[in-house]
Parts: structure tokens; sequence; C-alpha cells
């Protein structure tokens, strides 16, 4: 997914199939820790020690700390749309955990396109989302309904 | 959900229909901005001036931020299991915006309980959460699968 012009895509520019590869991001114990002491404040994601005799072996990173980085790599690199990136909504699953080291990348795809019934101005895309880490392994599963704007017809 | 141990609760301790009510969460402009900056840099999380020409009217919480404060709310408040809360994976909806000065409960309820066939130590709990502002409105539902461990039996 190209930018196709400073305003970003617009309902009519996506189609289903169109692909995306994010820029990566190297995660480390200092930003696990630092999201983990925000909003997941759990031994597993705050402390390596404490962290070794959990189900996981080690630190990992919260589930809603590799999410909301999925979220900065669509928006920084690769979903470029026209009023912004607003999701109404998504599905995640995190099959395998996130651990200090990993280097993630997003592997986006466009499933659905859907005019709004409703609202002629407006539609949504359904796009379907993979986290990777550097062997290539799915950390995150992802489909989120964001809303998409028409372009506006001349009168 | 009360604390019924020092352990947390297990498999066995949670049934379908309990509830709990978090502690209340205040949100404001600033940690608004400086969630977006790190992980949803977009006008409309960032930039109150920008945001008034959006289809939101003025700054809104990214999403991703509600769901992160909604896991803190969680976490603290009522959600005591042992070995932690694992989130596998998790359906969102964000019906409503959050803006600065919203103050955020979440009210949740255990939806079903399922022991593992393949692992007789663990299960699974699916957790429907709503996270509501100030007025009873509803800015996020969630719902979650959710490890949980079984007690050790005695040999």
């Amino acid at each position: 997914m190209s930018i196709l012009n400073s305003d970003g895509l617009y309902l009519e520019d996506v189609h289903v199939g169109m692909r995306l590869v994010s820029a990566t991001h190297v995660l480390d114990a200092e930003q696990i820790k630092a999201f983990a002491a925000q909003f997941d404040p759990q031994p597993v994601h705050l402390d390596a020690d404490a962290a070794k005799s959990t189900i996981f072996g080690g630190l990992v990173a919260s589930g809603w700390h590799t999410a909301a980085i999925t979220m900065r790599l669509l928006v920084e690199s690769g979903l470029h749309l026209a009023g912004g990136v607003i999701g109404l909504g998504a599905t995640l699953k995190w099959p395998r955990p996130v651990r200090p080291g990993d280097v993630l990348t997003v592997h986006g795809e466009v499933i659905e396109v859907t005019r709004s019934r409703s609202s002629p101005d407006r539609g949504t895309m359904q796009l379907s989302a993979e986290t990777r880490n550097q062997n290539g392994e799915v950390v995150q599963t992802f489909v989120s309904t964001v809303l998409l704007r028409r372009r506006r017809l001349a009168n």
C-alpha cells in the first residue's frame, strides 16, 4: 500500500489483496518493563527473575504492548489513509510470547472493503495483519475494522 | 470476584456469572498525547487544534490506550488469578470515543469457563468486559480468552 497523494488513501483506492510490510521495531527489556509498569503491572512483564518461574521462563511483553507497537508500525509505515487510521474494533491473538531482543515487523493485507449503506461518504475495510519476530514466527494475529473515507464528488 | 487467597484464583474458583467492577481511571489530555506519541502518532490523538477538524471534533484517546488502561484496571482491581492474568487473545470494539476528562471504569463478567482437554493443569475463561465513562456510556467492549491454572491435587 503506497502513498498515492498527500491526503492518503480513500475507499476508492483500496482493494482486497492489497498488502503492506511495515518497518521494524526492536524491543528491549526496558521498553517491556516501562509499558508494563504503566498498563500491565505483572511480574512476568516487570521482573526478569520472577518471570523465570512462570510458564514463559523469562520476561515477556504484555500483549497490549505488542498491539500498541503494531499500531505504531502500521501508522508510520504503509497505512496512510485519508482522515487517519480510525479503528472501530479488532480481534487479536497472541500465539507466541514476545521477548527482549525481538525484532517485530507487521505484514498486512486488506481482506474486505465495504461501502457504508447509511453514510455515502464512508466505508470500512477489514485489515488482517500478522506481527512477526526476527525468525518469521507469528507473535500476534490481528483483524481490524478500519474506517475509510470516500472521495468527495464534484457537484 | 474477590481475592480468595494469596495465590489468586484457580480454574476451580471461577464460575460463569462472576462479576467485577474495577477502580476508576481519570484520563487527561497529557496522558492521551503521551501514549499517542509513542504508539499511535496521529493528529486526532496528538493535537487538540488539528483534532477539531476531524469527525471527532476534538482530541480523543487511541483505542489501544483505552485497551491498555482497561488491562491496568483489571489487573489492579479485581482480577487476581493464580499465575497472573495471561491473555491468549481478545476481541475489542470502540463504539464511542474517549476524551480528556473521561473517568473510566471496567465492568467485567465471566461468560465461559473451559478445562483444557490436552493439559490437565490448566483451562481458560472468557471474560467479557465493558469500559464505561462517567456517564455510564460504553467506550469499549472486550471479550478476552484468559488462561487459568487448575489446583494441584495431592498424590
